[in-house]
């Protein structure tokens, strides 16, 4: 509402004189008056006229003069919204009655009738609240217009609200916040939502459909790439979408809650194992990805044109961690990309994968590598149930686990290979009753034996030490007392391994020796600066280990594939987005 | 010495007899007590003998049977030294006159005369102690042999060492550890030194002689690799070597002080940097570097075959990081390798190299951005004072630099870019008289601009804001109210640009129409993936930046080339070790 219209019937109202003027001074103001109160009349008739013009105006065109124009539409960089900016999350009673800016992602609109719509708006984490528009009689500050524009906004729309906050007559048990609703009064779009969401937020937050990127034999594969995936709508009973549905709309892959949650796990791990590390004396490093030689092994590693040369990408930090160590560092850790160019299309593989590595000076056995490694893991495991909790239980109501079983403190399951050998033979199923002492395990093999060691000890965590000579690459020593078996160990969560390890060769001969036995020639490319490493300075005994940061997360939480734990997974099939 | 050998004259002595027996019982005594004697007379008899021969024998062989044969020598398994552990840098009062366990390189050994060597031992970050190895008269726990062999053990071998803490008559200046020495009792060499040491520590401590690496048109640069690098030989006046000597003797350079004092400074930008935006909650999280197309422009961009198709390697994480922001994460951060096929050959290029990134959503102002990335810095900066004073102490002994000035708080320097060009125009060197507001800045100018805002501002760490349109790619929004210029911004430190950011276009139509101003296809690969993300939910605004690490480190350290601040830097010429 504009000013209130000046009211005729008082303005031609004659003027009172003032008092203690004489009659003459009377006369002669009472004239004065006259023409006062005749130019009042007047200027009251005009503003009656436009006042009843305007109405008119407002009668012809259906009372629909909008009112509340400025108070909705497309946001402009002129526009602020002077209210506090309030998080959802931290909404309390002091806000009760206070008018407040929120900034947050349509999740649902609808009209209520003509003059009512209802909105949910969503803040990062799902923070989620009610919002109640309704037009007020006088137009303004919300219109019928503004209600029916709001009652329309498309889904994943990101808007600007102010609005006030209120207590709901009951609570609002479809969102978050719960005990607050907020009534706008201005909205603003900020970016429009598509017409037609390819995945919706309820869909995106359900357990993948298919792995359809992971199994080319899979009958019905839908393409990696395409609209043939983008069959989800958004509705509270969404069907579940296919991985490749889910990967190809990262936006709303990563607007689910359950995403954000292994995302957060993610990273809990990366900080445990730092933070570990660093209160043990290792210092971090950054290996580097381009290399001049494919001296790991020359199968499954990339290759690519550099300048005149060749270049490779590192499969692994492993060279370059014990250069580190030649380098005088006692302890050294480095977390990054290391890629295979595996064509393995399984819940198991990537090309490109986050490694955790470690290497350290050993003083006296190789087991003080072994208990450092166990120590990180049990540190990890421990501090994701205390700093994960909720989104654990977030990722198993939508992906189903049995708890992560840890050992009792001192009663760490350590079993030499041959030892896990016997018990798979003893007490495993029938088709591993003749497994050997000397051959690596299968992946059948490892599962079985995990599933044994549950059984047996109460735990989904444990070593399996002194793996055989024939299973471990060149780098890796000989037991000292029996060189069919390494100084090499093999980390497994539930029955899966996550971590390769062992103690070095830091003696150039002993190195030379062994890549022979290996058939590998220590002057090859990559090889002989290697080993030259080992002759330029004595180098103490070190050892250390590789962790799979990926496989980690998936296999801690039982996600149906590793695909689910990384930010961009790459496959053979996948390099998008 | 081994059991004293029996006295004869004693043992021939007749026993007395026992008190209080009778004289018949003292006879019967008598002949059993001669009896007694003669035997023992006999024994200490046959004990002379075989002392004689054993020192005819000795005598024989020059006197020169190795006592303490199993006191020195190569290390076996089986070897083990029982005494307490110390670390150098711990060694106190309480340790005098015990005997300790120590694990180090040898710094240093010589003989004085025939009974003695000293050694100087290392332990990792330069703490280096006096060995006095001495033979004694017994010849063992140390014999002249053990002298010799220890006198001649050679430089940068790992050895473990039993030994007695002493105080040496006058602090020894030579060593880190100057209040104390070790007198050795075992020395067991762990890995042996090489013959000729292709880089010594004094060498590699001392300022890079030669950038070899960088300048392909150095008119004596020494090849890359190979051995006419290697003419370094250790003494206390040892020569500088050329960067490409340090770099193909990664031991030896790696364990120069200077070396790791750098890497000290490296790690703690990098920990910094993740401390102050994780205060402001930022969630860290991993981009790829496998990427499905050129998208961020197609020169510079290293490609290789994957699989049945061509995979690229990122050039930085910028669509990653948007496509987080579109995910739902407010704020977030990444640290990791990036890539760069440029063929420079300059001490500021590098083909991979660390970019510190970070994304945010915007608010109300894009400079809610640049005020968090100024923070960071300062953070940084004043963060590096306070946690490196040691490490930037040793460093600038070897490399001299002028004090990194800072702002005072409340006066950070913003210029926008016209208010640089200005400057440079009205107070600059002659030759830039004529620069324009409308042209990036070459190389020479942004130097000649950092001298004279040290000059007149006193710091040398600022901003320029609002680039000209044509200098930002095509993710940069234009400033609404002139669309000549940018929301977009570099940073600068001692006038070499650290970082470029700015606000992106988060509204696909925009960023379409940009597209093809810029002359690029919206619907090309990758860039239609990228537009799409845009059009599958709404994005709120949002902005950034990259911050080069190694450059971060190179020119806070006043650092000759980024190729020192780097673990393992590559460049066209080198891809080793």
């Amino acid at each position: 509402m504009s000013e209130a219209p000046v009211d005729p019937a008082q303005a031609s109202g004659a003027v009172p004189p003032a008092d203690g003027e004489s009659p003459a001074q009377s006369k002669k103001g009472a004239k004065k008056a006259e023409a006062k109160a005749k130019k009042e009349a007047e200027k009251a008739r005009k503003a009656a006229e436009r006042e009843a013009a305007a109405a008119a105006q407002k009668a012809a065109s259906g009372g629909n003069e909008d009112l509340a124009k400025d108070n909705y539409g497309d946001i402009h960089h002129t526009i602020k919204v002077a209210a506090e900016k309030v998080q959802l999350k931290h909404l309390g009673e002091e806000h009760v009655g206070k008018t407040v800016k929120v900034r947050a992602w349509i999740q649902n609109a609808r009209m209520q009738g003509a003059k009512m719509a209802f909105v949910e708006l969503r803040e990062e984490r799902n923070w989620t609240i009610q919002g109640v528009v309704s037009a007020s009689a006088e137009g303004e500050p919300v219109s019928k217009q503004m209600v029916k524009w709001v009652g329309a906004l498309r889904l994943e729309s990101f808007v600007l609200v102010e609005a006030t906050v209120q207590k709901p007559l009951e609570p609002v048990k479809s969102c978050r916040v719960s005990d607050y609703e907020l009534h706008p009064t201005k909205v603003y779009l900020i970016a429009p939502g598509p017409e037609v969401l390819p995945l919706g937020l309820n869909a995106s937050n359900r357990a993948i459909a298919s792995f359809d990127d992971e199994d080319p034999q899979a009958p019905a594969a839908a393409p990696a790439e395409g609209v043939e995936n983008l069959s989800i709508t958004d509705s509270a009973a969404a069907p579940s979408a296919s991985l490749s549905t889910h990967l190809n709309n990262p936006a709303m892959h990563k607007r689910a809650p359950v995403q954000q949650a292994i995302a957060d796990v993610r990273m809990t791990v990366r900080k445990l194992f730092s933070e570990y590390l660093e209160s043990k004396d290792f210092v971090q490093f950054e290996p580097p990805c381009l290399i001049g030689a494919a001296s790991e092994g020359g199968a499954n590693v990339f290759s690519l044109p550099y300048f005149d040369k060749q270049a490779f990408l590192a499969q692994s930090p492993q060279f370059y961690k014990q250069f580190e160590i030649a380098g005088g560092r006692k302890r050294v850790y480095c977390i990054g990309p290391v890629f295979r160019a595996e064509n393995s299309n399984t819940p198991r593989h990537m090309t490109e994968f986050t490694g955790l590595d470690l290497e350290m000076e050993i003083e006296d056995h190789y087991h003080e590598v072994l208990h450092m490694i166990e120590g990180v893991m049990l540190y990890i495991f421990r501090g994701l149930q205390e700093r994960c909790k909720d989104q654990i239980d977030l990722i198993r109501a939508i992906y189903p686990s049995d708890e992560f079983l840890l050992p009792e403190p001192g009663k760490e399951v350590r079993l030499t290979f041959a030892e896990g050998q016997k018990l798979l033979r003893e007490e495993g199923p029938e088709e591993f009753r003749n497994v050997s002492d000397d051959e690596d395990m299968s992946t059948p093999q490892e599962k079985a034996l995990g599933a044994l060691v549950r059984k047996k000890f109460g735990t989904d965590f444990y070593v399996l030490d002194k793996f055989p000579e024939s299973a471990r690459p060149f780098y890796t020593i000989e037991d000292p007392e029996n060189p069919k078996v390494t100084n090499a160990y093999d980390f497994f969560m539930r029955g899966q391994e996550i971590l390769s390890g062992g103690q070095r060769i830091h003696l150039p001969d002993l190195l030379e020796a062994r890549l022979r036995k290996k058939g590998i020639d220590p002057k090859s490319q990559g090889i002989k600066d290697y080993v030259d490493v080992f002759r330029s300075a004595g180098v103490p005994p070190h050892g250390g280990g590789g962790i799979g940061l990926d496989r980690v997360v998936a296999w801690y939480l039982n996600l149906p594939s590793v695909h689910l734990a990384s930010y961009y997974p790459r496959t053979p099939k996948r390099l998008t987005p």
